[in-house]
Parts: structure tokens; sequence; C-alpha cells
């Protein structure tokens, strides 16, 4: 199973692909989407073109998108909406199921305590994942977004198993 | 000169499509894109859908999305701002330029004051593109929206030709 995670922002969008086998976590491929400068509606096709190809290279069967925190300001918000949008809609339209989970949820999953800092997360991450080496904290972030689905994955499973 | 005017909406996305030929305008069409029921990421693919098979089938020249009104309420404006991403990315996917007015602009443009209310865009709409019937309140802002823009496309035009 391979499973793509995606941290969505604006300016940057962190993604990571990693295979889940059994309890077995494997390091694919992670990256950077930068939008760079100009007009909104240019910088949202940037990010749209980029992660096709990251879809299009990487065949995912699952993906994963962290939920936004929503927080007082509003144009914040509104500019992460925007990208965010774009994260749900490219795996959609490759007619992959995409997850969402919310940071605290990526934390507890993969460090253990929802209020983790970034690097217990990045530690947590290069320990699951042996020889990764994320292209940033967006990356890191993606990358552990990848490993918190799989656990849910495995537990969802887990559970099927249990019930048949 | 043809154009596309988007009132986003995560529900319901209104659009409408004008044609301009100097001070001219006319009314081409208009419609209301619904995302139905499910999850975030296959209702945003479905509003993509429609607004792109909108784009195919009027091939405007010029397109406008209506700016987000930003308010107190983040998961409101985190759902308008996926939505937006839509409308943004869909006509610059098409190659089409896309600005961006406050519904201020839109309103003071159309109707004369900043603080119309819906019906009074609505009339207005109407008087300035005979003979349409928009498909309810947000495809008639998408027309106000349209129109805004043919407008500021002809100042911009002017001035442009005062200054050469």
């Amino acid at each position: 199973m391979r499973i793509l995670g995606i941290d969505p922002g604006l300016r940057t969008l962190g993604w990571g692909v990693i295979d889940s086998v059994g309890s077995r976590l494997s390091h694919v491929a992670n990256g950077l989407c930068c939008s760079g400068e100009g007009d909104l509606a240019v910088r949202l096709l940037s990010l749209y073109r980029q992660l096709t190809e990251v879809v299009a290279t990487h065949a995912p069967d699952l993906a994963a998108v962290e939920q936004t925190f929503v927080n007082r300001d509003g144009a914040g918000t509104l500019k992460l909406g925007q990208a965010r949008g774009i994260a749900l809609l490219v795996p959609a339209q490759a007619g992959i199921p995409v997850g969402e989970y919310a940071p605290n949820t990526v934390k507890k999953t993969v460090v253990g305590v929802g209020h983790a800092e970034k690097r217990q997360v990045l530690h947590m991450v290069q320990l699951q994942l042996p020889g990764c080496a994320p292209a940033g904290p967006d990356a890191a972030d993606a990358l552990a977004i990848a490993i918190c689905h799989a656990h849910h994955q495995g537990g969802a499973a887990r559970l099927k198993e249990l019930r048949a």
C-alpha cells in the first residue's frame, strides 16, 4: 500500500510518499511544492501542476491531508484554505481516497503526544522511515501524515479481521 | 470580450458569463455548480469538473472571482477558501487571466453603493443584462462580478488610450 501525505500551504506545500506492507513502513520520496510569486490563481495552478506530477510519478493508493488549524487570522486561514482545496482536489482527481487528520492526531500517532514539537516529529519520522532525509519541515510533516494514515489504515484493517 | 464571473462557495458556486463589446454588455449564460454531499475532496472535485465544463462550453477571455469576506468564523472561512482555490484554479488552468474584486467594489460598480442589498444587485444585473434570468442569488452575484470586471476592463482600456 503506497500512501501520499500532504501538508498544505500556499507558499510551500510539503508532500511525502511511503510504502506500508503489514506493519512495515518504508520511505519512497518526499519534497516541497513551491508556488513562487505572482497572481494567486497562477500560484494555485503551479501547486496543482507540481502535485499532479507527484501523484503521476509515485502512483499512491491512498492520500491523507492535514486538517488545517483554524486560527483567528482570517486572511491566513483563507490562504491555507485555497491551498488545501488544491491538496484535496489532486488526489481525488486521480481517484485516490483522501483521508484527513488533525495535527494533534498526527503528532499523537507518530510521536505519542499531541503537542509534540517539530524536531520531535522529524526525529520520529526518521526513526520510522530509516534513510529518509526530509526536504524541509513541511515535507517531514507530510511524511508524518502518511505514517499516521498507515497506522490508522492498519488499525482499520485489523478491526476488519477481528470482526470477520 | 467574453467574461466569466464566479461567486465561490463550497455548497453552491455561482457563475455567470457575459459579452462586453465597447460599453455594451449582454448576457450569455449563468448557473450554479453544486458540490452535493460526501467527502470534502469529492465535493471539491465535483465543483472542479462542473466549472471546467462551464469554461470549456463558454470559452471566456477573462475571469473574475469575488474576494472572500473573511469573518470570525474560521471554519466557514476555511470552507470558502477551499472552494475559492478551485474557482481560481479552473480559469488559470485554461490560460484565462483571473481578476479579484471585493464584494463592496462589485456592489459599488453595479449598483452604485457598496452596501447594496441582494435584491438591488439582482435588479441592476437584470437592468444591465436584458433578458437574463439568474439561476439563483449566487448566479446573480456571479453576473455582477462579471459586469464589475467588464467596467474595470473598460476603465483600464480607456486609461491606456488616454496615456498612449
